[in-house]
């Protein structure tokens, strides 16, 4: 067998996609499996640009507290200990909340199919719109 | 998107393919993606039988100590950080250490045509043998 950790936090994330500081730490080889797994450390404030999946993807939170927003929806609180189930074709975003720190693992099904597509940064406006706080 | 949490432990495991005290939470829904997902909790001691997978696992260890063991190989340490990659068709167990339990995520790829083959049971001298303490 291989093992990797999720301790380390990985590499920077690329700045077309990804806004603030946030670190991407690839668990899979692309190759090995058809799946696609990372754990993703965003500094409080940071996020991803919204995005869409062919194949849909899975978040699992594992420290902090985080938001997730899909298009034309409010925001939702995300924290340790949720599986984030995101559909198809949505388009969303995630990353930390206003004041902490957030990681998650992400995972693409079917990775050898699967299209990301990455559209615009997440403005101020969006990331301090009203919150829906699910507990 | 639907939420679950990987803090519920979930259901025992069926008695026919573990041993000890253990838990399967499953996170995804097998219809929902071509992936299945379940965080399983071992007590001490607590381990599952010997098994294959067509398309391989990947666990992740979410808490505590736990062992991992290839037929024909030593058994490993795996603890929390751990993110380990087990090959297609590969006879192994996994399940906690003496001493301490331990909590991993499964992920199973292509899990829609993936066969999970399950084989006999740990016996307790094969729980007790020589154990490589990988750091």
């Amino acid at each position: 067998m291989k093992k990797s950790s999720f301790i380390e936090k990985g590499n920077p994330a690329p700045a077309d996609y990804f806004l603030g500081d946030v670190n991407v730490n690839l668990l899979l080889k692309a190759e090995d499996y058809n799946t696609i797994m990372a754990i993703v450390s965003f500094d409080a404030g940071a996020r991803t640009n919204w995005h869409t999946h062919t194949n849909g993807q899975i978040l699992i939170v594992a420290e902090g507290v985080g938001y997730y927003q899909e298009k034309g929806k409010a925001i939702q609180v995300i924290k340790v200990g949720d599986v984030v189930q995101i559909p198809v074709n949505v388009e969303h975003w995630h990353g930390a909340s206003h004041e902490t720190a957030m990681r998650h693992f992400a995972i693409i099904p079917d990775s050898k199919t699967d299209k990301t597509e990455w559209l615009a940064p997440v403005t101020e406006n969006e990331y301090n719109t009203e919150i829906i706080n699910e507990q």
